[in-house]
């Protein structure tokens, strides 16, 4: 029905005209004539602000406080981390004229803040009492991809980068583990992603961390997406900006650092984890609204009702839209698919005579009718229920789509006919990691912590070391 | 006390000095390498956090919705109108270069976003049903200063723009003084400053709008400040952009459009207006912390009783910080005052032996003996006079320093003696405000609508049309 009214593409025949069709018809972005760059609409911008409070206390609750550093970084003060300015420099945004004049020495636009955290921190931190610096900023940074998707992949990304210093290494080493925590809890039971959480190879590490810990989402394709990333620095950046504090033993000593984000990209994993060919799917915990309630026929005794039934939703902290337009039912039920309301509300004058109403669920499109009495109580069940679905969905999706390869040419099989992710052994040399990218396109997602490692390496046959998740990735 | 401890310059010896010292020493903002550009401390931006969070709230009250533009503008798209452009090309930043290659066209850093959201409008209006859109930006913009100061003129600006349109001129022009009468709600209940409101002269107004609103509020030195703004456009811009609805005479018509703005500057504002010689002076309204707690000596009990209070405070919505260092309590004292923190609670071991605590206004550095049990009404009533008294001493002062001048001669000798503002009768000549402001350098800030207009223009002679406040201005 919805795709009939709206017009998206099957999932299953193009998943990727599928995407852009649900961010389109779903109004959560749009385009402009600046390239790489999305307009995020009102309903997709509500999804980003209700990640944004949800964090921002989780965040706040851990201690963290909020700051602002400039968006801009002179070439120089860029140039200061040898590592990162190599990651970084091919991909900045160059200002080089203020006005009519010429800039003495080139700014990027802020790609990430390290060199601006640590500036900053290098006149702040003295001593052992001036520790530990929990900071967060909630901002937009610029990297100059070639190709762009909304939400996925963008010139400008909305995000929070958390920086932080440590006296000592075990504390940045918890903290950093401490906020990739915060962020699994958060995709897990907030957005219904059941995230896989791990180290990154040295290889995929970011530019300049000593580790970094990434949450990786399956979606509907089988492709990877990097949901959010927690990086322990050591004192690398550190010793770079000569930041230095006295320890309680009166020496000098470089702090321990951490950095740790996540982005609109988020809203592009719930799209392509639980959207369907309707349209979108919310997450009740996430969605802008948790219910729509579509009035049947123009008789003002049904919209009175159906005005009382939203106040009393709302009345119990259940965020509701009621749709009053002039369509026709068939046509609002569409449109409600599409846009994802987690519960769709039908109130209809002969249903109204028997004293009920019809819940409609979006995951799985079963409909009940419950006394009018009851709809609050009735959808708080529903919403419960729902969200649990959404995720044990996308759980089941992700095992059935995992395979584990003993060797290369079971992954060579695998990797050339089933789309999903890939359980090896590796025995830790870059050269076996670097043949399966050469060879298939395909990347190591994390180590999996939580495995024995026995058997040998998928690619050389030595003794493997660890256990790795492959996969390819948007 | 706290001028010694934090050594700030007496604001009556060098205002411009003592401005800089409160805003460093009270922890708002620092510096970088980024010139022009500051950085927002944690103390700083909690503020803005709360203004965001109390505005945010009544936009959405007024039924705005939050969306996000591109942060750049392509040059032949910043050329579309043309004395907007004229108005901002001279002082943007451009982006020539992304990663190492040269954009065939270069952009600039959003100034302000009036052609950003006009191009979106043109795609997504066609009917008057679609109106009237109301959307929100809360972002950063660039303005390329050739002098700045932390919060009053900065390159990068914190702000919120507001961008509406709508189907009749009636409706745009309603929407554009509903919103001046938000910010003028918000900057006297909870900044408690006593701004003026008014209408710019056709010389200051915004360029390319046909009537700007301004908030102007007198800091200590009688200087204006304009804390915010807020346009009405016509149909100037949608004609430029070919933004079109087709009306309920089925007839296709320009829409009317609005923007309006408020930035960190308020809290330049704040500090201006309230601040003394101590340091910063927050209105309770607004101050991230309403009372900070110091205990006095080491007794545990003494802390033990401080934590109790201050659970007490938070539990009954009063922002409160406890300080536990180890530094005297003078010093102590001395720091709470150059914050600004509202009321400060001295929680010692004698008063306690007499079930008193002592609470310190910082706006009168009165003190006040309470009973332990009594501290949470007692602080809920100093909080309601302080925000009060700060709001009457700074009419009060705004009074004092407004003049009013009948003609030339007395024009000049206010100018060249007074600081402040100067109500004058003006015929309504460009020429007759460009010499006032080549005389002496001031500009007119705002006509004064609620006064009856009679006698002559201050500087020609003739009938005069309007009352106008002149002042000098940051």
């Amino acid at each position: 029905m919805a795709n009939e009214v709206k017009e998206i593409t099957s999932r299953d025949v193009n998943f990727a005209k599928w995407y852009t069709d649900v961010v389109k018809k779903a109004d959560l972005v749009d385009y402009s004539s600046v390239k790489g760059s999305m307009i995020i609409r009102p309903y997709g911008y509500a999804i980003w602000e209700n990640m944004q409070k949800i964090l921002d206390e989780k965040f706040k609750e851990t201690g963290h406080e909020n700051v602002q550093m400039p968006m801009f970084i002179p070439e120089s003060l860029l140039n200061v981390e040898k590592e990162h300015v190599e990651g970084f420099a091919p991909e900045v945004a160059w200002v080089t004229h203020g006005g009519s004049e010429k800039l003495e020495e080139r700014m990027c636009v802020r790609p990430t803040s390290e060199v601006l955290f640590c500036e900053h921190f290098e006149k702040i931190i003295n001593s052992y009492r001036d520790l530990p610096k929990l900071y967060n900023q909630w901002c937009t940074i610029v990297r100059w991809e070639k190709t762009t998707r909304p939400f996925l992949r963008s010139r400008e990304i909305l995000w929070q980068e958390g920086h932080t210093m440590h006296a000592t290494s075990e504390e940045a080493k918890e903290e950093t583990l401490r906020m990739l925590k915060v962020y699994e809890d958060f995709q897990r039971n907030v957005l219904a992603l059941p995230v896989i959480v791990g180290k990154k190879t040295d290889k995929e590490k970011f530019a300049g961390a000593e580790a970094s810990y990434t949450l990786e989402a399956m979606m509907y394709d089988g492709v990877a997406l990097q949901n959010g990333t927690s990086h322990y620095f050591g004192n690398h950046f550190a010793e770079a900006f000569g930041i230095k504090f006295l320890n309680k033993d009166n020496k000098f000593e470089a702090p321990y650092q951490t950095s740790w984000g996540v982005t609109t990209r988020m809203i592009g994993s719930i799209i392509m984890t639980h959207g369907d060919d309707n349209g979108l799917v919310l997450p009740p915990n996430i969605a802008p609204f948790k219910t729509i309630i579509i009035p049947i026929g123009k008789d003002d005794s049904v919209k009175d009702k159906a005005m009382e039934i939203m106040n009393n939703l709302k009345n119990n902290n259940i965020t509701t839209k009621i749709d009053l337009t002039e369509k026709s039912p068939g046509f609002k039920f569409a449109e409600a698919e599409v846009k994802g309301y987690p519960v769709r509300i039908e109130v209809g004058p002969r249903d109204l005579a028997n004293g009920v109403v019809t819940l409609a669920r979006r995951d799985t499109f079963e409909k009940i009718q419950v006394k009018v009495e009851d709809v609050v109580s009735e959808v708080e069940k529903l919403l419960v229920d729902i969200q649990n679905n959404l995720y044990d969905r996308a759980l089941k999706r992700r095992e059935s789509m995992t395979y584990e390869a003993l060797n290369y040419e079971e992954f060579t099989e695998i990797a050339n006919t089933k789309p999903g992710f890939i359980k090896v052994n590796w025995c830790g040399d870059v050269a076996c990691e670097n043949k399966i990218k050469d060879d298939f396109g395909i990347k190591s997602r994390c180590l999996i912590e939580d495995e024995a490692v026995t058997g040998k390496c998928v690619v050389c046959g030595k003794d493997a070391k660890h256990r790795v998740y492959f996969g390819r990735q948007y």
